[in-house]
């Protein structure tokens, strides 16, 4: 057992009043110079979480795991051209990472797998004493929404969700506005996943997004995985680009939570569709019955009155939009049609472009390594959620967003699927904080952010 | 008893097929050359229609009724000043309405009096053997839904529901590319009531839309009465300008009905912090409780299996938007940003600015009437209500919106309230059409509209 593990075991006893505090460090006394990154799935999402260590002088990937030889071979090849050493290479079986996770030389890891493994990853790596950073989202079911919270409790581990969209330029403006008090009380948000995926859930099996309506076994990337869901689960499977930012702008698990959601679905038509046009009628894929509705509306209410509305609607021809709204007593920003509107700034009744606006309001990190992020995919957003989970791991302090955000938001599946399953019941949140919400106090976004 | 009316007795006992077919005559055998009107209510929306039937030829406004002597003034010298000969009056005290049902030379009465007038006075129209044209909300409580419908059937006299918003250019060019089926099966819609009316809910009593806060008796116009509803009810009391057309794209009430809704409040902030600012903290209504949510989300579920979400959000600052979507499997139309996206047609991916194709599919009927409806109010929307209902009335055919249809739409506002107070728990809508709505038939919005 390393140092630096036997020092999280140690402190794990002195319990939860510890752990909470968001930037107390109890980890190593000093920040390490380099941390070790093992990375846990080297697929397109995993290569460009790669992509962006490599690029940063205060990490080392020391590990790598993938059950595709052909993914070991394109990240070997990104780090032998980035000079840096040779890392230990694992993939031999579904169960392989379990040795990435005994290495001595491995400090935290970058889980970027099926979503079916990220809680069993997250909790194992947290059980090992690693650092966890894990790919959205980060649950399927409430045990595992549970699994998360307990096993950073127990462990004194910390993960964190590496929700990207939270570290957005227009979200990061936003955010400072909200702490800013521009919008005053807050009231009402909207969020969601708007992303017309039928081609990445149905492929040739050939190339990630090529023409054809394969998926599972004869699919590949992320066809091979991600369309099971769709086909079984009638849910939100997909909330936290939407809802991660909203979490935090509303400080939800840090004064403020999730308390019940209804959920309702439409027909689901969209695939199928797409499948009789790009395969024909008589492909076996259109015999299918998908049971994903085409638009899913979450509305949820919180313990300080606000509601936020949660869409997913994956399945049918539309341009992207995650559909921001943020709402106040003051004043709304709305990311479709770019507009904000703040009593006694804007003219009455009249929407002001937003663009003045966040430029105004943008966020410091954003103005210090925005030219610099914007090469790093996704508009910048990745490169600053790599960031932030360097710098939390190279502490090992708590992250911006930890094992309960990660349960509060990923909990919108099970409990969606719940509503829609009973004609949108209302179905109640548990408190993964165990009732500390009410003493939780929020990350400081503008300040403690890298 | 008028010949007419004796006739629409008759006609009554050929029972509900008659009743049901959408453009079937059974009033006179002749139209009419002009429609005799009996306007009850003739406040600022009242002067506004009456605005537009003197306008017409086909028209003539034999009686007018409204409780206010100024009100009556006013509407007294429009009539006067446009040349036609005056009307009788009435106004002495609340029920005096019922003196002008009794009148032969009123063939059709308009209403457009505050909210909780309006079934009683439709009701007691259509009893009277008076085609009725019924301001928006239609009705207060699930009662009152049944009381419309069943009256209707019960007279066989027919009611409007006078939704303007159907005939916004925009909307019916929308309708006209359903009809045309350019979105494909239809899957999800948005829509609502977003109006900042602090300034309309709370006047200084003296002017309808100056400052000051007062309400109830001491305000004057919509304050009066309508901030009463804020004041008590945690509900969704206007509903109709936002799903009126979605319900009649989705063939609500024709081949399709709502089946159950669940409804989400936010807190109450809005009103009593406007109390506040503009009529100091120690203002008696600073002490108000108002039960209204800000932000009231309904998503209704439909038969076949669509989704519609409706917004309630007018205590905030915020410009004005109803929030349209409508989406279906090829593609959407979002009037918040004016876009449009149609597989296949627009860039991959890409909205297009949906002008083009409001242009393209502009409704005939403003390409005949757009520029004489400009000058109607609302943005022309008014003309066309307005020709709509005398048109049908000339006729005493079953309008585009009838009874059915201002029961299915009104009823949102009580099952909203019984999901809020049940934290969200979904309402099954009643079936205001006994069964029929299997069989009928969706009226030719293209074809039959005036």
């Amino acid at each position: 057992m390393s140092s630096r593990r036997k020092f999280i075991k140690k402190s794990t006893v002195l319990g939860a009043g510890i752990m909470m505090a968001p930037s107390l460090t109890f980890g190593m006394s000093k920040p390490q110079d380099k941390l070790k990154v093992g990375m846990i799935g080297v697929g397109l999402r995993g290569t460009n979480h790669l992509n962006n260590v490599l690029l940063r002088d205060d990490v080392l990937v020391t590990a790598i795991c993938d059950i595709d030889p052909n993914r070991i071979s394109i990240a070997l090849d990104m780090i032998s051209k980035s000079g840096d050493p040779a890392p230990k290479v694992f993939g031999k079986g579904d169960l392989d990472y379990r040795n990435l996770l005994d290495l001595k030389e491995v400090d935290a890891v970058i889980i970027a797998t099926p979503w079916l493994w990220h809680t069993r990853m997250a909790k194992d790596a947290m059980l090992a004493g690693k650092y966890a950073g894990l790919e959205v989202s980060a649950a399927n079911t409430m045990e595992e929404c549970w699994d998360l919270v307990n096993t950073h409790e127990q462990t004194g581990t910390h993960m964190m969700i590496l929700e990207n969209v939270n570290y957005r330029r227009d979200i990061m403006a936003v955010l400072n506005m909200v702490k800013q008090n521009v919008f005053g009380e807050l009231v009402h948000f909207r969020c969601g996943y708007q992303h017309d995926l039928r081609f990445v859930k149905l492929n040739d099996g050939k190339s990630a997004y090529g023409k054809g309506v394969e998926f599972g076994d004869k699919g590949i990337s992320e066809s091979a995985w991600r369309t099971q869901h769709s086909l079984l689960r009638n849910a939100d499977v997909y909330p936290t680009h939407g809802v991660g930012p909203i979490a935090v702008m509303d400080n939800i698990n840090r004064g403020n939570r999730f308390t019940s959601l209804t959920s309702t679905a439409t027909k689901a038509i969209g695939i199928h569709n797409y499948i009789v046009e790009h395969g024909g009628k008589d492909h076996p894929n259109a015999k299918l019955k998908f049971k994903q509705g085409d638009v899913i509306t979450t509305t949820i209410e919180t313990a300080n009155g606000e509601s936020i509305i949660v869409t997913h609607d994956c399945n049918l021809p539309r341009p992207y939009s995650l559909g921001f709204r943020v709402q106040g007593a003051n004043g709304l920003w709305e990311v479709d049609g770019n507009r904000m509107y703040i009593e006694g700034q804007s003219k009455p009744h009249r929407w002001d472009e937003a663009d003045e606006w966040l430029k105004k309001y943008d966020h410091p990190l954003w103005q210090k390594y925005g030219e610099k992020a914007m090469g790093a995919g996704h508009g910048g957003m990745d490169f600053f959620v790599i960031q932030a989970f360097v710098e939390s791991a190279k502490q090992n302090i708590a992250p911006p967003m930890d094992a309960y955000d990660a349960a509060a938001w990923s909990a919108i599946t099970p409990l969606s699927e719940l509503s829609i399953e009973n004609n949108g019941e209302p179905q109640d949140f548990p408190d993964f904080t165990r009732g500390m919400w009410i003493k939780r106090k929020p990350y400081n976004w503008i300040k403690d952010s890298y």
